[in-house]
């Protein structure tokens, strides 16, 4: 199954499944009904009504004020060819924010900011929370985890590097495209060791596994459940293998017009045109 | 005029203006009519039905997906008691985030994570954004601004100096208290010289003034602009005075039953009381 969010002529945003061949869509339930109880509904069949694909606009399945957690530097080879290779693998897992608002779909155009020398790829595998955690053991927070979809979080760099903290770069309009959500059911455990690649116009530059991960979700989550309590439909982005675009010398960044591709394994392919900041006044 | 959101009976979120004795609120609007356009809410009367005080609950008038943008390192005198003083004054404002279900409202008890020493304090002035802003100059992100509140940035500081990146230690349940927003029109500029004091039990450990801050509330905006578009709801946090409790000698942490006071000229008083995490348990 492959959860997906649509609205209807403008409506409130629903939950429902995507059909194989992606052409139609099946109602699951309203977004705050379907976060209520996401195993529930990810354990039953879509019984609401199917629309076509073309007659729905499709958004990300999140709820607005869900908070997007991201894993800094989760992969060796990615910590050894950054900014930060210097000071080794951090103690912690580095978490940085993004707000709902950056997230956009598979097929979205995602704008290159104006003062931006392109944009870089981040190929990801993104969890979803489906329960509280708070004050949580790394094996509640493991079983809290209802689902996976690609991420792609896409990055303004320059932004990124302005000062110490990252989050501006990090949250550029339409900057962070989501797959489908799989349930977890079928996905299994991140620790089996997913093949996560990142394609540019064909051309593979990231490939790597998710058992390469230095910090694993149950570790993750629970070490913040002991800050903040982690409501349903939270997400936590895990991070990305090596392969970046500002760390290739010479530096390689999207520029409008590029296709970039994340496959995942279970998870299927999130693709994405990169596009001029002219985009951003037209949204 | 002093805004607040409250609930009804466990209903939708609502704006009102709280009467001068705070005795009574005066419905404005809903929380989304509210900031479709919050500069004509706030220029009008209120005019739909008055409650007592004691018979809502009082919530944040916050969007949930709305983004509250934090600026860390904003006066002199902060910058150089803290951990980043070796690298001096940043070039551009060192921007971190707050997700919105970290932020809580005046009288609100605040939980001391149990894996940390206390909560730290942060008196500041919070900034309401009132129109979308994109590529924006400092002049048209200044004008956007459509109210201010006090707010305390209370920080879980073992959390927020695990990594590199802050945002752990800055989200903590119910750490961001925001005090009533006060229309643009009746605060002025914050080059002025508002002062910004914080008391603990009574004792004064903050006391500057907003004109000091290094990186105004435009030019802050309209660097934001550049890399995401603001929208009517979200927030700045315009940083914090000198004074802190983690870089005293020793340090000097808030401990349940501590009573944390920040006051603003022309924004009043911000009073919260610090819990033990046990209170998280409660929620």
């Amino acid at each position: 199954m492959r959860i997906v969010g649509i609205r209807r002529e403008g409506g409130p945003v629903e939950v429902a499944a995507l059909s194989a061949d992606g052409g139609q869509v099946t109602v699951l339930a309203g977004l705050a009904d379907f976060w209520a109880d996401a195993a529930g509904h990810l354990a039953g069949e879509a019984t609401g009504e199917t629309v076509a694909a073309g007659d729905v606009e499709f958004v990300p399945p999140v709820l607005p004020g869900a908070r997007v957690i991201c894993i800094g530097l989760n992969y060796l080879k990615h910590v050894a060819e950054g900014s930060y290779a210097a000071e080794g693998v951090p103690p912690y897992p580095t978490l940085f924010a993004r707000w709902t608002q950056s997230l956009t779909v598979d097929g979205a155009p995602v704008p290159v900011p104006a003062n931006e020398d392109g944009l870089d790829w981040e190929g990801e595998v993104m969890v979803y929370v489906g329960q509280t955690l708070l004050d949580a053991t790394p094996e509640q927070a493991l079983a809290a985890v209802v689902g996976y979809s690609t991420f792609n979080d896409l990055t303004s760099r320059r932004a990124q590097k302005l000062t110490s903290q990252w989050i501006l770069g990090k949250n550029g309009d339409d900057s962070g495209p989501l797959g489908p959500l799989v349930p977890a059911a079928e996905v299994g455990d991140l620790r089996d060791g997913l093949r996560v690649r990142t394609r540019v116009n064909g051309e593979t530059v990231q490939d790597g596994t998710t058992d390469q991960m230095v910090y694993t979700v149950g570790d993750t989550l629970a070490l913040i459940s002991q800050t903040f309590t982690l409501r349903p439909g939270d997400l936590l982005a895990t991070g990305t293998p090596s392969g970046v675009g500002y760390s290739r010398t010479p530096p390689w960044l999207l520029q409008p017009g590029d296709v970039v591709e994340v496959e995942v394994d279970r998870l299927g392919v999130l693709r994405n045109t990169v596009v001029p900041n002219e985009a951003r006044h037209e949204r």
